[in-house]
């Protein structure tokens, strides 16, 4: 059956890559609210085609979920979280080609949002449809779940979730992303970190002043300084008091996990133009620091004249945007009033609080049945194990829509270590894209396997109905 | 005399209105090299007018330095130290009149550069020009130094003067600017503070990164960060060492001047919406502060995303531009040093140093015969004390032009405590340009003569040739 399904995708390769420029061509770029619309009809007219069923399109109160239920044989049922929405594409003149015109250049087809996350979405869909058009029919339920603010912090997804429980109800979800390693082994990802997305921001005198009266006018920019700097030492140590309190330990399998989890020091080191990693650090310090570890770092600082050359002002206002990336047990909203409480407690009571985003960390256990089948996949594809990872460094809505109502994910897709996610030249490998959906027809199927043998053990019966 | 040299200035106080508002419609903003070139002619053709003689113009490597040297009856010499360039007019949106447009409304002239610094220059050359007119010449030879780029930095000013040394010098020169306070007083400054004006700069990986690679890659920004927060602690105390080393006693005089100055609390912070100044100081010791006390001030800092909304970036470069207010005794050039050997020695030798203005702060003896002229001249005319202090908390290359070469200087004007120089709606009162030109007049007669005492007791032989 397998077998046949390859054949099919390799029939249809220039359907599905056809299905994948034409999404590519929409700009949907959510923060600038463009192409939002034009793709979820796009994503309607397709589903149409493909399974003769209309998506649902949910509300969030935002851009909607594009959502689809598909029966199938078992009464297992398989999710796959995906995104339509896109990053900006600027800084535009950075781009080789047009980045809403899809281009295929030495077997990369260049276009925004092609690896994150159109790619994985499209591969996703056709792995399914091909299925259904070899088997006549699905041997699992199948959910799509797009959302359309992925690129904006996914700002609805928990408050939807929690509405839709039932409707995203599954026994186990494939996430959205994934990428080769610069080996060539697939990525698989348990997990992601979560995030505190907070603003600092700080006033003084009501305009701008001439600098000369910086003697007597408090400077909020110093203010900020002052401040920022009680959030982390030079030993990349955050200060803010009970920050790593409430880290879960590390389970024998996070452990393992990450033992074989291979860095690239050298060839990141070199792509990155950088001499060193942060404290010096190499080998498994490094790989425990990127993968277990939270951040607090600093994603744009301003204040005053930030133009060509000198002048002399003393600036009326300063903001610092800041996310800390957080690990399982560390708890964003909690982290938030404990940093409100050390400024406060630190003579900065002055300097304001934006939260822009909170999202807890999540991590699947790898002995679950949706991660076995991944990486059974994944080795008996590419005949090689995959590099699998408890979390990525990353953060994503996992915790909001999977681990919070007991469901189990895992995540790979069809990027490279040069896909450029958020960056120009975004790509992906054709093959890539075409093996992707080969694999998660695979994955579909493996998947129902193992679940069905699970069921007949739970019932004890042995039988097959 | 001086009054028929009055009665002649309100007779023609309609054309020494249109000198000034016809040069006020020349947007000569150095920053943009706009109308730069048409303010020399103007004044060159206002020259010839005037007092029936070219000005030079003389080359300083930028804008040129317009320059006039009218002979008089004694071999006294005063100089007037201008500039005829002007800030640019942003934000525009908030000025109410065109600012190339002079306008008057309610007895005061909107445009830009009126008060800082044609008013002040108009008003020199209509007081000589009336003094001239009125007796048919002049008592003192009488030099006009007219700058392009005061407002860049006037950084093409010191090397002008060591080389023009000769043209340049005078017995006392009248510095560019002043205005009356909130009370109506006429405000005298004796000297300037000095400056160091640098950018730190700090550069991390060769991109924008995604900010999950914040775990393991140095930040930019929080290096910056960390520097920063080595030069200034939260109680405004400049920790590189040295920085207070060698700053000049203060004098009795200073002293003396300091106790008369008078600083509206309670109108400031009203009018720039503070609660209080910085330490919370009030009285002599806020006085003092902003008078005798360096600054180290952040003008401006930036670093990756300042849009609105989150992004989640690892910026690839920071910098923050730093203004140092230098009081008698500071070298900058020292001061600068001392910063590069105090980050090296904190482990910040990735950050580096450009270096954008260095300039020594100036003051004159109050006992200097050109101070106390002007300070009886303001006494006489508006029947009280004038409020005079040692220096400014502004900064001026009042050391390049006049210091360095033992000419004493003192400054007063004819701007008021609105008159929003550097800002939207820059305005003088129609009066107070009128009583300016009417006390420079006053001052050219007064400073003559008291020259000429000088003189007499110095030659010992009483005559009067």
């Amino acid at each position: 059956m397998l077998n046949e399904i390859y054949e099919y995708i390799e029939q249809r390769r220039d359907d599905y890559l056809g299905w994948l420029t034409e999404f590519c061509k929409i700009p949907s770029v959510a923060a600038q609210n463009r192409g939002m619309k034009e793709s979820v009809q796009y994503l309607g007219n397709l589903f149409e085609s493909a399974f003769e069923q209309s998506p649902e399109v949910l509300d969030t109160g935002g851009y909607p979920v594009v959502f689809s239920h598909l029966k199938g044989d078992a009464d297992t049922i398989l999710s796959f979280y995906n995104h339509y929405d896109v990053q900006p594409e600027e800084p535009i003149e950075l781009w080789k080609t047009p980045p809403f015109e899809p281009t295929i250049v030495d077997d990369k087809i260049y276009a925004r949002g092609i690896a994150d996350n159109k790619g994985n979405l499209i591969a996703r869909m056709a792995a399914v449809h091909a299925i259904k058009e070899v088997a006549g029919r699905l041997p699992i339920d199948i959910k799509f779940i797009f959302e359309g603010e992925e690129e904006i912090g996914s700002i609805n997804l928990g408050a939807f979730a929690e509405k839709n429980q039932g409707k995203i109800q599954s026994d186990g979800c494939v996430w959205e992303f994934g990428y080769r390693d610069a080996d060539e082994r697939l990525q698989v990802s348990l997990g992601v970190k979560g995030m505190l997305y907070v603003e600092l921001f700080t006033k003084g005198a009501k305009t701008d002043l001439h600098s000369a009266q910086a003697s007597i006018v408090e400077s909020p920019v110093w203010r900020l300084v002052w401040a920022l700097n009680l959030l982390k030492d030079k030993n990349e140590q955050v200060l803010i008091p009970g920050f790593y309190d409430d880290i879960a330990p590390l389970t024998e399998e996070d452990k393992q996990l990450i033992q074989h989890y291979r860095l690239e020091e050298d060839n990141l080191k070199k792509h990155l133009e950088i001499d060193a990693f942060v404290n010096g650090l190499t080998g498994d310090k490094l790989k425990n620091k990127h993968i277990f570890e939270p951040t607090c770092n600093i994603c744009g600082i301003h204040g005053g004249y930030t133009g060509e050359g000198s002048k002399t002002v003393l600036p009326s206002e300063a903001f610092a945007k800041i996310d800390f990336r957080l690990v399982p047990g560390q708890s964003p909203q909690k982290i938030l009033e404990s940093l409100r409480s050390y400024l406060d407690d630190n003579g900065f009571d002055d300097i304001g609080i934006r939260v822009f985003g909170k999202e807890d960390a999540a991590r699947t256990h790898p002995s679950e049945k949706i991660v076995e089948a991944a990486i059974e996949t994944i080795e008996s594809y590419t005949k090689q194990k995959p590099n699998t990872i408890p979390n990525t460094p990353g953060t994503g809505p996992m915790y909001e829509l999977c681990q919070k109502f007991g469901i189990p994910s895992v995540s790979f897709g069809v990027g490279h270590f040069a896909s450029y996610t958020h960056a120009p030249n975004e790509n992906i490998r054709v093959e890539d894209f075409i093996d992707g959906i080969k694999m998660m027809a695979a994955l579909v199927l493996k998947f129902g396997e193992k679940m069905q043998k699970v069921k007949e053990s739970s019932h004890g019966d042995g039988t097959n109905e």
